[in-house]
């Protein structure tokens, strides 16, 4: 099957320096994406639903780079409601795997993604009675939902939600104020132009006593007209850094009636006269959370940063610049040491975050046929990874994008190269579903508490048990060719992150011991635990990538160049982060030398596949949307015939007729 | 006299948050600020140069966040053809303190920059006539210039552009030529919609032979109707990731004629017959592209770091979220030793490179007298000063913003809190101007050199004496208070330089001994070099700030918080680059122990005097064009009513009417 990239390019044909590169491969580019999809037939399926989706104009994303917020937010929408007609069409389920191979193929840029949530939480937080009113109608769009939980005043923070809900006895109905500017609902998405109704979370009081946020279903705006509804302000927040397609909202509300059963009653409810009832576990809550936390790591961290890779490396191999020698033709910049250093090792952190997003997703499916067995062991567990991996991932493919946007030069930085707008987004992603330094803190409470645990002798999940392991002494590594060992860097990071732990748990007894309040010392010490918890998920990732290395059939040579990419992907880390590894003598300043040479070394071998190598990504140039990283490598000719359509040059210039024109009346008579 | 932000309070006034922060201030405000415009007298003369500028309705930027890329780009012409009025009406000098008072206060958004370097380039390249005819008619802008060297193919390497001048003898005339699609003039600014007249940067030919780069000077429009001369293609080149209002852009030249006299001819000319001669010496250049990377770092680098310190601090000493301790208040999110650890290196940061530019600007008044003396020798470590400080300064600048973008939150993604378009732009300093590694390698070539001349005991410039200083052996550090005296921790940098240069330069000479080619040989070094290259300027800015704080006058605590400041920048260097300082074993894992104990000490002691810090950078509301900044605190209030202020809320909804709207017609009579 021809790749997928091909079918866009330019009669001028394959650039020939990037069929060099694909000549040059050492591997099977299709074999590895298959191996990547799970299997051949996935990718078949895969590849038919992109196909099926680009050829279909409803769905083009053509012409984004030159369109207003307005235009944005109307081809979303557009393709939401299309794309709903599509799956009850051809009989998709709602997230079945067509569905997300679509999503990933729009790159998000689709509306009503708060209707999903809107719909999940009234799933999972509704009695049997609500699910069965509001589910089908919402299916159907028959309502548009949203999730109004963040405030202007709270983000992380949701016992300070501001926004209250009184239960009136009288009329049976809860009265909803946002009583303070602070308390005004912000950012939620489909609520600032289109939503009819919204589940709202607020504080719920009876008889004068608070029993905590609660979530309401609301309508905020007519059925006939779409105006608000009497007591409600609505509208969208305004221009963010990129999401222009989505109306995220914000909301007033004076003393806005729901009658009692709006109330989401699945775990507890408030009767006629006012008795509040609680019943089933708090738990799920934090599952819910955890899923959100998962399911967000493909589509908006890992597949930006391939893209990335892709665009960036696609062009290195295609941009000329200066000479390596004197009289020589000018060098590709990819065989540049500096540009090999820029890329291939977001090249190499693409790929493990692939296998660790792979093992988090087993992980999460395993821990919920647990809850379904009312097992809720795994959670604390599932919690860690779910907070530590969103911060890591989200953290390291932002700064990934980064690095491809400025590799690329000028070029980079126009929106044309598909660069800019990858990384205005991915940002969002350190922020939203928990801001980062907030849930690294969280997973370093659960190592503190597992380390203690260990340390007690007591038993901890099978992921911390290296947090007791002994101190292994010196590195034995001799050679530059040892650091290509998993076991040795293992061990490396294995003693790392366990100092890290250690160290930040013996800091906090320190201080609670020589009279600090708890949560002062807490306070005192969180630099440290945040970095500790980074080394564990980052040992975690190596560990991973390691042994899904060992599983990988070693056909048409993949097992060997993902060998090479798990190497580097290892020795990066530890040149970038020498100090950790230098600081109790695991390694020396000699094995940093050694690791050096080994790191500089993988450089160059991978540097030879980095084009097979983004190539099995398997994206095609419309979803790359980058006049830089098309499969074909035409990339000048892409870049003019793309300024061309700019708005900017199919329209007059009343700026020159008003401020220029004046000033060079009488230019001609002095030339 | 009143700070000049406090002008544009809301009614609700200030923010009780912020101003006990600023009755807390251990320092006067007043004095720092005067001291760092370099006098109280240069502080009012600015303010009142500000107040008459955002007082005059043509300059407003208000909306900014709402306009098109068209509407920005009228905004800025107008802004540049008023404010050249401005300039003559006031009797100013082009280049005064008020005009770069004016330019700091308008952000960049201006049009015709590259008019100005137009004039510049015709001015140091151009010979009496030439000056002569066309500055004056530039000067009344009675024809707008632009700068055509960059093309489609060609950046950082001018040898290898493409764009050709044949000399005719016939006609006494060059033809232009743009031979291949890669030579297309590509980024210009001022081209795109603007420009009456470039200077084109072309292979110059005579008889067949080729002289190298030279520029000449073109009409490419119209001077009665602002078409394109006949053979030009010019325009636009679309959208980027910022600079919207710049009209950066493409010239496709075909056999387009200038008369002979448009080769710039100061230093080179072209006679009727052909014979080619050359005179002057080529060195005057080299200064040129010195001159710009310095004048560029404070307004393009330093002060939107400014301005996102001032920013994310003051919003982080309003925004309250969680509790530090049960029962307590909501804390100040500046209270999280988290936050300080994201914000407060930072601000030492902004401080650091306001005292080495101002280091740098007395370095090159300094050399510029010396070449007007004929006395080039200052040159080349003139150059390798500029290249890299401007690579440090600008790519930590722009981490800077960033930190500072997502330590405010959900909130600094909105364009409303003034930080993503700080971003957006700073992030085009690390490429324009040289991109920064390829700049970092010129300082690491010049570094190596000194280093072997000062092996073979010659004379080397004093900057870079120190690398031939005497390994000190091990720090004498004992107790964490060593760490805030400036001889301990400048020798640790000072060593940690001398390392890496001293390293790079062993293992070239030793690839080179071994019988690699020597070109092959710096390739492979290129990684080290770099990162060695930053540490000599890493040391050199921890130095310049130790020298700038002794020579502050002790008044009311100024030199006392500049000194924590210049403690912090050097702890937080060592701190975030463990490894370099561990390596040699100069520090040991105990003194590092010591070093983070001290620099999370300072943390606490900087962020009491945090707002006042800010404060002191003296920018109004309206500068900072900030929801979440403004000097007053009242974030929330004002990201309200800016809100409202958008489009999106000011008109009909099209696309509910065409999507949902069909969807929701039966919805009523299910509910």
């Amino acid at each position: 099957m021809a790749p997928l990239g091909s079918r866009d390019a330019l009669p001028g044909g394959m650039n020939p320096d990037l069929a060099s590169e694909r000549l040059a491969a050492s591997f099977s580019v299709e074999l590895l994406t298959a191996s990547l999809d799970g299997g051949a037939e996935r990718t078949r399926g895969r590849r038919a639903i992109v196909e099926a989706i680009e050829s279909d104009p409803v769905f083009s994303q053509e012409n984004q780079y030159f369109q207003s917020q307005n235009e944005k937010y109307e081809a979303a929408v557009r393709r939401a409601v299309y794309l709903q007609k599509k799956i009850r069409a051809m009989g998709w389920t709602q997230n079945g795997p067509e569905v997300q191979d679509i999503c990933r193929c729009l790159s998000g840029d689709i509306a009503l993604v708060l209707h999903r949530v809107f719909m999940r939480s009234i799933s999972v937080l509704g009695s049997d009675k609500q699910i069965a009113k509001w589910i089908p109608l919402a299916t159907d769009y028959q309502i548009i939902g949203s999730y109004a939980q963040t405030e202007l005043g709270h983000g992380t923070y949701l016992q300070g939600l501001e926004t209250t809900a009184v239960f009136d006895t009288a009329t049976q109905e809860f009265i909803l104020n946002t009583p303070k500017i602070s308390a005004m609902k912000w950012w939620p998405g489909d609520m600032g132009r289109s939503a009819t109704h919204t589940v709202v979370f607020a504080q719920l009081y009876v008889h004068g006593k608070c029993y905590g946020v609660h979530p309401f279903i609301l309508q905020i705006r007519s059925l006939e007209d779409h105006s608000p509804r009497p007591g409600v302000t609505v509208g969208d927040i305004g221009p963010k850094m990129d999401f222009q397609h989505a109306d995220n909202g914000f909301l007033l509300l004076q003393n806005v009636r729901v009658p009692r059963e709006n109330m989401l009653s699945k775990f507890c409810e408030v009767q006629p006269d006012g008795t509040y009832v609680r019943w089933g576990s708090q738990k799920i809550n934090y599952f819910t959370m955890t899923s959100v936390r998962i399911s967000i790591l493909s589509d908006e961290a890992i597949v930006p940063l391939m893209k990335a890779c892709t665009i960036a490396i696609r062009y290195s191999a295609v941009r000329r610049q200066s000479k390596l020698k004197p009289g020589e033709q000018e060098a590709k910049i990819l065989d540049y040491q500096t540009q090999q250093q820029k890329l291939l090792p977001q090249l190499a952190t693409a790929y493990a975050f692939h296998f660790i997003n792979t093992y988090l997703h087993e992980l999460f499916n395993k821990g919920y046929q647990d809850i379904q067995a009312k097992n809720f062991d795994s959670l604390p567990e599932l919690h860690a990874f779910s907070s530590g991996f969103k911060a890591l991932i989200t953290q390291h493919c932002t700064s990934g994008v980064e690095i491809c946007l400025r590799a690329c030069g000028g070029h980079g930085y126009s929106l044309l190269s598909g660069l800019p707008s990858l990384y205005t987004r991915i940002i969002a992603s350190c922020i939203y579903e928990g801001e980062n330094t907030v849930l690294l803190l969280q997973t370093a409470r659960f190592l503190i508490k597992c380390f203690m645990a260990a340390s007690a002798g007591q038993r901890v999940p099978p992921s911390v048990t290296y947090l007791s392991s002994v101190k292994s002494g010196k590195c034995p590594a001799k050679d530059k060719s040892d650091f290509l060992r998993p076991e040795i860097y293992l061990k490396a990071y294995e003693q790392m992150a366990v100092r890290l732990v250690s160290s930040s748990a013996a800091k906090l007894q320190h201080l609670i011991q020589s009279g600090v309040d708890k949560h002062d010392a807490w306070n005192q010490c969180t630099v440290q635990l945040e970095k500790a918890a980074k080394a564990h998920c980052h040992y975690i990732t190596v560990k991973n990538f390691v042994e899904a290395v060992e599983n990988l059939d070693n056909k048409a040579g993949i097992q060997k160049i993902m060998k090479h990419l798990c190497d580097l992907f290892a020795l990066h880390g530890i040149f970038s982060n020498v100090g950790d590894f230098l600081y109790d003598g695991h390694l020396t300043a000699a094995h940093m030398d050694l690791v050096t040479a080994s790191y500089l070394d993988l450089l160059a071998v991978i540097r030879k596949d980095a084009v097979p190598l983004v190539d099995a990504f398997d994206f095609t140039d419309k979803s790359l949307s980058s006049a830089l990283g098309s499969y074909d490598g035409q990339v000048y000719q892409r870049l003019y015939e793309w300024a061309q359509k700019s708005p900017t040059n199919q329209q007059g210039n009343p700026a020159y007729d008003k401020y220029l024109k004046p000033l060079l009346q009488n230019t001609l008579s002095k030339l």
